[in-house]
């Protein structure tokens, strides 16, 4: 049995999503820019991606940007946000940024600007009280993500837009939602959100396609320039099939959203039952409540090495992660499990186990079986 | 029948490609940053595509970062470098560059730095003595264009080259190769190139995917900075199937590419001699020489409507551009075509027709036919 488990760091597209691709390739090759029927087409494909795209997060049409993934549109929100409004120097995030916006950021520093990383507490959650305070320095911008990658936090994104939103000077309000995105019902509108990022990979659709939700009104200078695609904000002949498949994924993810979720959290339930039930000595660290994420299962087993356990499960057929796992093969210790407290023996034995809708429950009793006797078999071992 | 004669904005997949591409969406989905099996196979592609590109340069494994197209490419190669080494505000293009060479050099104008854009003569050569006199003043950064994409000309880089190396503080040498790749015969190491640009999608890869030849020892400063992935210089979860599929476009493109080479100029020099022949009062803009590339013919009809001209091949199924088409349906008169000292009525009347070796001589009968057709009429009505 093989039993993908990774879904956090990438998702199997769905059948659809590559009949969408595979059309594109072979009927839709044309420009979008170009003037002939062949350039139309793909246009019709690109407007109507968007439009799909756009109404699942309450957006309207020309509000959306699309990019090539998750990465460049944290990178064009916060760069352009920073280069195009000179509104001081100063800046918000939190300690458990994905690395896209936590190494922008860095970036920043280098060049002059001020960085606030809010500290989380034991669960992941920022502190509201320091980003109150931060906000009396004023920042230009706040960017907090909505769900962690690594533990599945969800953040309470409806306190933060309070607090935001009693200041006289309101920053902008930047959202990382790659991990939300298909997981989570919300609307930009609602939360009153000015910029935020979904990633087509982490829904089932393609690599190497992205968006960006960019509020009416905002304006960005761009990372890439050229040929004034997206409206002048990203330059460069669009990824028709990407953009094809990226919409066609959406759709589906959404039309069932609550009975994904349902399902998405049924399986966490089970694995995190199953394994707090047969074996001591563990951390969970993405508890089984609405303040997480459904899809994303964190857990330490304090005195075994993940990478270990990782193989040991590859061996079943069985594909998780340690830590986080999307950031190239990185050897320094999780920023996130560390900022929740974790110590050494409990980072260095955390694995993630990450679902989607395509996992089944005979899958999930299959994990719990071979991951209780691994971990028994690699304590016994030393 | 249907003729596409618009390969220089965007080419159809070969079959092959399509095929790689949906190997990747189906077997290997996984993330190339997860250290499973997945992870793995997807790292495994990727090295073997890098490796396949890299060979078709002239350049080593290492020496190539893969980006989401030519622009990205072209934009991470001139910021890149710019904000990576502080070597004097002082930059030197040509007039007749890609918008994304010539909107990002706009920027750095904006930013303080002095930019020269060299003039071209009337087959759009750039002036060598100009550049010899710019040199004197010690630029950090030259980019030039192999083959120019509106009407073809290939610029003499070895000469460029020579009077580059006979400096002693050697300015960076970046060159846009995006029209060139898959057409003209080079190599980054003999024509000494630091920085040089390709695009999938130009030549029957797919949408989405570029690289960026980086001479080994050169330093970039990122745009998009996250997970760390193609040495630092370009994060984001790598678009597998699109590097998959630009890895076999670029083998096969290459395996016969003297007679793919032939092939085009055949083409292009029928269509040629067949209207020069048969229309009068035209003005041929890419020669049938060697000094312009084997599959750009660019052509104006004073006193005709490109686009009027353009819809009514459209009629017949036949496919062409006018001006370069791969800038966003822009209304402004070509930059291409004014620097080679067109007049305003010239240039309304021009039309690219390019090239693939997916084309057949029958169909450059039928465009050849099709194409006197509608001139003789349109100018028959005015």
């Amino acid at each position: 049995m093989q039993v993908y488990l990774d879904n956090s760091s990438t998702t199997q597209p769905f059948p659809e999503v590559i009949e969408a691709v595979e059309e594109c390739f072979r009927e839709n090759y044309g420009n979008p820019s170009s003037l002939h029927r062949k350039g139309l087409e793909a246009e019709k494909i690109i407007k109507n991606s968007r439009r799909r795209i756009a109404e699942t997060l309450g957006a309207a049409d020309n509000e959306l940007i699309f990019t090539s993934g998750g990465s460049e549109a944290n990178n064009l929100a916060l760069f352009g946000v920073i280069n195009k409004y000179q509104r001081g120097n100063y800046l918000v995030t939190s300690q458990i940024e994905h690395p896209s916006v936590l190494h922008a950021f860095k970036r920043m520093e280098q060049q002059g600007y001020k960085v606030t990383y809010l500290p989380v507490d034991g669960t992941g959650k920022v502190n509201l009280d320091e980003l109150q305070t931060c906000l009396n320095s004023h920042p230009a911008l706040v960017s907090i993500m909505m769900a962690n990658n690594e533990i599945g936090t969800i953040q309470p994104l409806e306190a933060i837009r309070a607090i935001i939103d009693a200041q006289k000077n309101k920053p902008l309000f930047h959202v990382d939602a790659v991990q939300a995105f298909g997981k989570l019902l919300f609307n930009v509108k609602k939360l009153n959100i000015d910029l935020l990022t979904i990633s087509g990979h982490k829904f089932h659709g393609p690599k190497g396609i992205g968006a960006l939700y960019l509020r009416k009104g905002i304006q960005l200078e761009p990372l890439i320039y050229g040929g004034g695609q997206e409206t002048g904000h990203r330059s460069g002949t669009e990824n028709v099939p990407g953009i094809a498949g990226m919409g066609v994924a959406a759709a589906q993810i959404m039309r069932n959203l609550n009975s994904n979720i349902h399902k998405l959290r049924q399986l966490k339930k089970h694995l995190t039952e199953f394994i707090t039930r047969s074996i001591e000595n563990i951390r969970v660290n993405s508890l089984d409540t609405e303040d997480f994420a459904p899809h994303i299962l964190s857990v330490s087993f304090p005195g075994i090495k993940a990478e270990v356990l990782l193989h040991a499960l590859e061996q079943d057929g069985i594909y998780v992660s340690t830590g986080a796992a999307c950031s190239s093969r990185k050897q320094s210790p999780s920023h996130v499990l560390t900022a929740i407290g974790l110590n050494k023996d409990e980072i260095e034995g955390t694995i993630r186990c990450s679902f989607s809708i395509q996992n089944t429950e005979p899958e999930i009793n299959y994990v719990s079986e071979r991951l209780v006797h691994h971990v028994r078999e690699l304590r016994r071992i030393i």
